[in-house]
């Protein structure tokens, strides 16, 4: 049995770092969404892995939840007073991953058998998997025009106003060869972005066919607690593309999707509302501030999967 | 009128250093290696290039005569921990210009342009232009097998024994289009490594050509001052080729090419022999070590050059 955990950035490493402490490696399998993934100055950059690689690799940087703790920025520097483009935030040590995937992209590894390489050279023993090895980038509709995730995300600091995405890819796209579908149980949604970080995901032609076609349970955790976003833009968004920005609002975008949805204490009088959509639901304190936060919340997720199975 | 300094690595740029204190940016172009250039972990590195920038702009590290001066290595430290590709030195300051340069290049832009943009970004007046845009790379015939330079030179720090040498490339090529061939006064090739520094520039169709049509002339520096090089393998390389290692044996290489050539002091007894090749002397202290010496070994070439017009 494998459960499969759908994440993308910060939020969704939280509640991963918590499944990880509670099944064992060939328990679990992490798909990560590649729809942030880009290349900057020739490097291949896969930014919601990477969080999450750190997170599990227990060097990440615990005051943003992304990039390097005890980074260096020597070269970032450098790149300013050349006047290179220098939005990105790339750190001295964050840079030897890029380089690391970069040189075996070159040479024909697949985007999985890098992943995979560097967990075992980072001493990570759980399965981080992206979701496709094909070429999946999202791409934001804006008032400032079509832009580029990263453009949108990092470079304009998520200040144009959305009005609808899209998740490009020039061919059917299959899972990465590291899931095994026959095996799988389960599925949590993890609070990550359902836009930017979960849609990439279930857009893989193979993932959502496996949702179709399933016998297990899907469980979603709210992204939204009260009528916020724990971290990033998911409010900003939601309220530009017209949505109440309710875990209401969340669970009905999933609701051809899911089973089950866990809701924040805060939402508890928004649950009927979630019911009312054919959605089972959980309700659970789900800011997770300390490793125990982390491991209570996957432990909620886990027990709904079993009660709905 | 413009003089072209045929230059590779640290020897080269001293000699092109005292150059530039000497002729005004439209006097001379300096004209570089390319075949060291090489990809490594997606970057697209041009050592040659990059020495005698950092050098023009007073940024190179004084003790190495390559590299930046205080440099710092984080990204290589962890691309250790990743037990990545680590044999080649890149420095943290280092790499930003390798981004940017593999940024632009990405872009398509040539190599030509990408190094005037940084030239022009490090406040460089004088002109650094590559041999050429065309992929052309040195390999190493060797006891240990036909090698990429920096696997050579770098990776088995030129252990392996040399038995030739090969300019790789696909097409007839063509100097940089920064070189006014019609403009060409007078050709000065610096004290590099004939074999992996001046002859990759002597295999650009378009160098030979403006070469052995020449009404201008052309005066080589030697590199080897004794029995031994003053840097770098030369002399281990010309010994395994069955050469003397001798300035008179530097001279036989460029024969048909040069019509002066500069000794060191040490080698005045070799003057005849040179001459006896048809190839004039000028006898000079070579060993450049503080800047006035560069400036004045730089003098003795330029005057050297309008002695034989």
């Amino acid at each position: 049995m494998t459960i499969l955990a759908l994440t993308g950035g910060v939020g969704g490493a939280k509640l991963s770092l918590g499944l990880s402490r509670v099944l064992e490696p060939d328990e679990i399998t992490f798909v990560v969404n590649v729809g942030d993934d880009f290349e900057h100055l020739g490097l291949s950059i896969s930014p919601d892995i990477d969080t999450l690689t750190y997170t599990f690799a227990g060097i990440v940087n615990e005051s943003t939840g992304w990039g390097r703790a005890n980074e260096s920025w020597d070269c970032l520097t450098e790149l300013r007073r050349l006047d290179a483009e220098s939005w990105f935030q790339l750190g001295d040590l964050d840079l030897a991953l890029h380089l690391f995937r970069t040189g075996l992209l070159s040479k024909g590894k697949s985007l999985t058998e890098v992943t995979s390489v560097v967990c075992s050279r980072l001493g990570i023993v759980h399965k981080i998997v992206p979701a496709t090895d094909a070429k999946l980038r999202t791409r934001v509709l804006t008032d400032q025009g079509l832009l580029e995730f990263q453009d949108y995300f990092v470079r304009l600091k998520c200040e144009p106003k959305v009005s609808a995405l899209e998740y490009h890819q020039r061919t059917i796209t299959s899972l990465s060869p590291a899931v095994d579908v026959e095996k799988v149980t389960g599925v949590i949604i993890c609070p990550s972005n359902p836009f930017l970080s979960i849609d990439p995901i279930l857009e893989v032609d193979e993932m959502r066919s496996l949702l179709a076609e399933r016998d297990f349970p899907v469980v979603a955790v709210s992204p939204i607690v009260g009528n916020r976003a724990i971290k990033g833009p998911t409010a900003k968004m939601m309220h530009e593309l017209n949505m109440p920005t309710t875990c209401t609002r969340v669970a009905e975008h999933y609701r051809d999707l899911v089973d089950g949805f866990v809701l924040d204490e805060e939402d508890t009088s928004r649950a009927p509302d979630v019911e009312k959509l054919g959605i089972r639901v959980r309700i659970a304190p789900s800011i997770m501030k300390t490793l125990e936060d982390k491991i209570a919340l996957a432990k909620v997720c886990l027990d709904f999967i079993d009660k709905l199975r």
